[in-house]
C-alpha cells in the first residue's frame, strides 16, 4: 500500500450472514469488486458466508481487506482478509465492524447483521441496504433502517460514492 | 440481599431509550415494578428514559436494579441503581446488558434498543416487545424480532414469567 | 440495599488469581469481610480462587458482592456473588473490574492481577498491595505497582479508608 | 499484498508509551524497520511515541502496519498505519493489541505497556522486553515479564524469528 492510499484511505464495511444462498454469495462478490475498484479498504467481521465472498471479491481486484474477528484465534477467519484482528469479544464486535466503516452496505445478513445495522443508526454511519432487512418507516415513528436501499452491487458501491461525498 | 434470593436468582433486562413520554415512562415504571414484585434482579444500562422509569418502579417496590454504564464514570448514571459497573466500551456495553439477562423487556426505544432486541435474538435470549419496534416477519424471512409482543406491563410480566419457565 | 447505601455507594474491588493456597484464601476472606463490615460492595472478577473467597468473606458480613464475569454465561461464576454481570469479553473484563472500582486490593495473583494492577495505575484508580507483584521502583523509572503496600487485611481496609477519602 | 504474503502472514505487536524520549524513538524506528524487512505485519495500539515511530520504520521498508485504535475515531491515530480500527473500547483495546500478535515487543512504556506484557504472558504470547519494565523473579515466585530481554533492535527482531519458529 503505497503513502497515498494510506493517507486518503476510506474505510467500507461489508455487513451480512456467515452463511447465505449462491444468488446473496454472487452479489457480496461483485460488492467486494466494487469497493476494491474504488480503492477503498473492506472491513468485515472476517468471517464466512457474505464476509468472505465480499473478501474474495475485492481480492480478485487486488483490493484490501481488515477482518475484526469475533474470537480467540484466526483459526476460523476466512482466507481473503489482508489484515486481521483477533478480538475475543464474541459478537462484541459487531461495535467494532461498524465503527471502524465510514459508510456500510449491508447484503442480506440475519440478527446479526441488524444488530450492525442499528448500531450505525445510532452512530449516524450511513447503511445502505441490498436484498437486506425491511421495516416499515411508518409504524416506527418514521425510524428506518438504510441510508438508501438499492437493488444491485453497482447501485450500491455508486450510493456509497455519494455518501462518502456528503460526509465531508 | 438473603443467600436464598442469590441462589436462585432470575435477572431480567429492561432495555429502551434514554428518552421518553411521560406515557411511555409510566409503562417502564410499571414494568421495573413487576420484576421488582417476582423478586427478580433488574438489569439495564443504568441511564436515564426508559432505563430509569423503570429502576425507579423495582426501587419502589425494594427492588435490586443493575446498571452496566457505557460511559467511563458513574456520574450519568441514574440515581435507581442498586449496583453499576463502568464499562467505558460505550456502545459495545449493549452486549453485556443482553447477556446478563435471562430474558428481556423491551420498552419503546430507538436504534440502541433494536441493537440489544437484535444481539438478544442472534444469542437465543428470549425478548417482549412493549410498544417496541414492529417488523413485518413475512418479509424478513420469517425472521421476528419478539418471542411475544403484549399491550401492557402485566402482559410483559406474565410473558417473562412462562418464557423463563421454558428455558428450564 | 436501602437507599442509603446506594446513594453513598462505594465500590472497592478486589484481584487475584483463580487458584491460590489455603493461607492467601484465609487472607482473601478477612478482606472481604472487612469491605463487608465498612458497607462498601465489593467488586471483582466472579470466579474462583481470591474472588471466591473475598466474596465468601464478604457475604458471610452481610455485604453486597458484584462479579464481572469473563465468560458467555454465569456457570463458572463463585456462589458467593449478590449480583454478576455476564460479559463474554475475556480477559477484556478485566478493564470493568478496574473501572467500576474507587479503590482495589490486590491479593496474591498472578499475570491477570498484574494487567489489572496496571490497568489502575494507568487509569489513576489506587491500588493496595497485600502479599502481591514486586516490583523495585529505582529500577522502573520510579514507577510503582502500589499507592501501598500492606501486610495484613486490617491495615489493607485502613489504607483503603484513607484513600477513599483523599479523593474526594 | 500479494497472497502469498496473505497465506503466511505473521502479525508482531510493538508496545510503548504514547510519548517517548529521542532515544526511545530511535530503538522504536529501527523495532519497526526490522519488523517490515521480515514481512512481518506490525501490530500496535495506533497512537503516537513508541507506536508512531515503529510504524514510521515499518513503512519506511514498505512494511503493513496495523493500528487498533482505542478512541471512537481515527483522529489521534498515527499517520504510518496501512489499516486501522476503530475500538471505543479506550484501554480495553490492549487485549486486542496482544490477541492479534503471534510475538511482541515491548520497547519501554509506562503502565498501559506492563498491562499489555502481563496480559500476554496471561495469554501464553511471547514478549521480547527491550528497555522496558524490569522485575526480580526471585521475589515473584518465579514469574517473568519477558519470554527474552534484549539490547538492541536487533536483537529483537531475532528473538521474534526464534520465538516463532518455536510456535509452529
Amino acid at each position: 500500500m503505497e503513502s497515498d492510499r494510506v493517507a486518503k484511505a476510506v474505510y467500507v464495511g461489508v455487513i451480512g450472514g456467515r452463511r447465505c444462498s449462491a444468488e446473496i454469495a454472487e452479489l457480496a462478490f461483485q460488492v467486494g469488486s466494487g469497493i476494491a475498484e474504488q480503492g477503498w479498504i473492506l472491513v468485515c467481521g472476517g468471517m464466512g458466508g457474505v464476509m468472505e465472498q465480499a473478501c474474495r471479491g475485492a481480492r480478485s481486484r487486488n483490493g484490501v481487506t481488515l477482518g475484526i474477528l469475533p474470537g480467540g484465534s484466526r483459526s476460523s477467519a476466512n482466507p481473503y482478509l489482508s489484515c486481521s484482528v483477533v478480538t475475543g469479544l464474541g459478537e462484541a464486535r459487531n461495535v467494532l465492524v461498524v465503527k471502524s466503516s465510514q459508510a456500510i452496505i449491508a447484503v442480506d445478513g440475519s440478527y446479526g447483521t441488524l444488530s450492525e445495522i442499528a448500531l450505525a443508526n445510532a452512530a449516524g454511519i450511513p447503511v445502505v441496504g441490498l436484498r437486506s432487512w425491511r421495516l416499515d418507516a411508518d409504524q416506527n415513528n418514521g425510524q428506518r433502517l438504510f441510508t438508501r436501499e438499492v437493488d444491485s452491487p453497482n447501485e450500491a458501491i455508486r450510493a456509497v460514492q455519494s455518501l462518502i461525498i456528503e460526509s465531508f
